[in-house]
């Protein structure tokens, strides 16, 4: 709990965010314990911390372990946090058994995988993976005007190591589920085989500000009646794809702020999600066939943006088989499961064999101060990500 | 078009909302005006302001007219402006012609009608009309925390008169109909012989915050399916109680500022309206049950607060009927109607003999910059205005 402590916030949890100090002071007491463990430290260009426990072939590629350590505003103690410690926790446990492995062992600390001072989420595995521009990254900026390249030049972060893929052996991402799954159904450990694709949409709606009083219903152009017909629909086409079809409402917004004006603009997030491509497109599609039935019946008009996409991503099955081997030697209870959440891992994948173990979390709790998970839950975790990382570094 | 000057708005209107700097420059021009017309200036407790041109009866009550210069945020030049200047108007012709009346003439500028900045709207009427508690008025705060007391101390608009109703001749009040009825018939003006009874309700719903991937749809609590739900009952219910049964929706809002997690609070105003207090209360009732429904369905809580309740208008025969044969005498084209909006007027026609006289607005359109009445229907109106102030003043 010593890095909890580094950035706490309000209610038992953490706020560390990317690219502060605390996250800084988070970073530098993981390379201190990292240091210890015998490892040695590099950055990349965007940031990228990864620690090394040597091999004893020089030239295998390394098994890259890790997650991050910057957290929501309003975070928990574990998302991240776990899988960057386990990864440390199973350096730690070769050390003290003595055990050498062929490959290097690489624990990974990913920038910015959070995304809430900068957009978007999973920036650093992102540009380690080739699919956002380091310079473009650099520039994006906080709500203060600070730049992700400001902030990574002032904490020394920008390293000489390209922020480019390298060959791994292989990749494990030891998270918390962050959902109630696995706690509802007893299940010890979830290997993860997929993770949904997700897409964040900005909808706007625009109509014409009345009174609200002497416009009669039938004349109005109020988006907040198109509002209510599209939800209902949306929610349907989720139903229509369940169970892993979902849609999620949020920053609702609209202007002017009086009770007794239509609106005249109404915006809103809306998050579908699917692990099925294909789902997802007839999702997208029956979401913006919606947007234009209802804006036209009701005079109104619309704006969709999309601001993150993020394509389904189907993890390699060797290494879910390690994993499933690992939990199977040890005898813990599990199931096969698709995240619903994106992670680093999903990066990491596009370019080397790739699986993630989740373990259980209190009521399913995250992106919440009082996200927590047991001591034996968390033991759990380790022993099989040790298990599975032995399985391929040998 | 002066007094639109001050608080210009960004689109041809007016943004001068209640008790800022730019409503204090309002007032001052008015004052200004209604000096240069021979008036004396009062001010009562709660800001409301009056000018009197004296009556040849010093004991005589005097006929009130007027209305308010505050307006929306994004508001137009003729909402209230037009029924303070249409009185001003009456007195400046008054004085033109030599006319000397039995009854003083009182042009009434009340305090924040628009409700926009401070909550309750009519907040200076109701106030004088015994309906808010003076002391309850004036702690009443804006987004910023500041108070109307604050407010109304710092203008030095808290006058000694005490905000209570004197006797009163009778009253008019001249305003646009920020509806489409009058244009649609083709009328010149419309004799107000009610005005529709409103409520103006604040809903909270809060739900669970979780993470919007990993948590499978039956398992959340998410305030907005309630919201979906509520919507769509409400403008069912408003449809039951057509043509004149109103519901409007604004000023939406949530927390936290994620896409990606189901929002913990969603909170929005609703606008519901009917002429007839029976079907008000059921409008209400029916709400309440849809928000206690799906509140239970989705597993979130609410709450359900009142921000004005103002009940059905009647209006004075013996003024409507003033109004009636002024309209008849000058030959222009009327009709009796319903008012959807509420006015200063409804608390003044609690203490006194009161109507209102409307004229056609483009399109309708009002609580908008693009609000506009034609210089011949603004005249037409302050005509009928004049006629009937002198068969109440003599």
């Amino acid at each position: 709990m010593d890095m909890a402590e580094i950035g706490p916030g309000v209610a038992g949890g953490s706020n560390r965010q990317a690219l502060s100090d605390d996250d800084r002071d988070g970073r530098d007491l993981f390379i201190r314990w990292a240091e210890a463990a015998g490892c040695t430290i590099e950055f990349d260009e965007i940031g990228n911390l990864f620690a090394r426990r040597p091999g004893r072939d020089p030239d295998a590629a390394p098994v890259l372990v890790g997650s991050h350590l910057d957290t929501q505003p309003t975070g928990g103690r574990f998302d991240g946090v776990y899988g960057v410690l386990g990864g440390l926790e199973v350096i730690e446990t070769l050390n003290d058994l003595g055990l050498e492995t062929r490959t290097p062992i690489d624990v990974a600390v990913w920038t910015n995988e959070e995304g809430s001072r900068f957009q978007p989420s999973m920036m650093g595995s992102a540009v380690w993976g080739g699919k956002l521009d380091l310079a473009e990254a650099r520039s994006h900026v906080d709500f203060d005007g600070i730049t992700v390249g400001d902030e990574l030049d002032r904490l020394g972060w920008a390293g000489s190591r390209p922020a480019a893929p390298s060959p791994l052996t292989g990749s494990f991402e030891l998270h918390i589920e962050q959902g109630p799954i696995l706690e509802n159904d007893g299940t010890e450990i979830g290997i993860v085989t997929a993770v949904q694709g997700f897409r964040w949409y900005t909808v706007e709606l625009f109509g014409s500000p009345v009174h609200a009083g002497p416009t009669p219903m039938e004349l109005r152009q109020d988006p907040a009646r198109a509002l209510s017909a599209i939800m209902g629909d949306v929610y349907a086409i989720a139903a229509e794809h369940a169970p892993y079809g979902r849609a999620t409402f949020a920053q609702f917004r609209s202007e002017p702020i009086s009770p007794n004006t239509v609106p005249e603009r109404i915006a809103f997030s809306l998050d579908m999600r699917h692990p099925d491509g294909a789902a997802l497109d007839a999702m997208d599609k029956a979401m913006r066939d919606s947007v234009a039935r209802h804006t036209e019946t009701h005079e109104v008009t619309s704006n969709i943006t999309i601001d993150t996409n993020s394509p389904p991503v189907q993890f390699d099955e060797n290494c879910v088989a390690a994993v499933e081997d690992s939990v199977g030697a040890l005898g813990f209870s599990h199931q096969r499961m698709v995240s619903g959440a994106g992670h680093d891992a999903c990066y990491v994948a596009l370019h080397a064999p790739t699986s993630m173990i989740f373990v259980p979390c209190d009521e399913g709790v995250s992106h919440n101060e009082a996200e927590n998970i047991s001591p034996d839950q968390a033991e759990r975790g380790a022993s099989v990500l040790l298990n599975a990382v032995i399985a391929l570094a040998k």
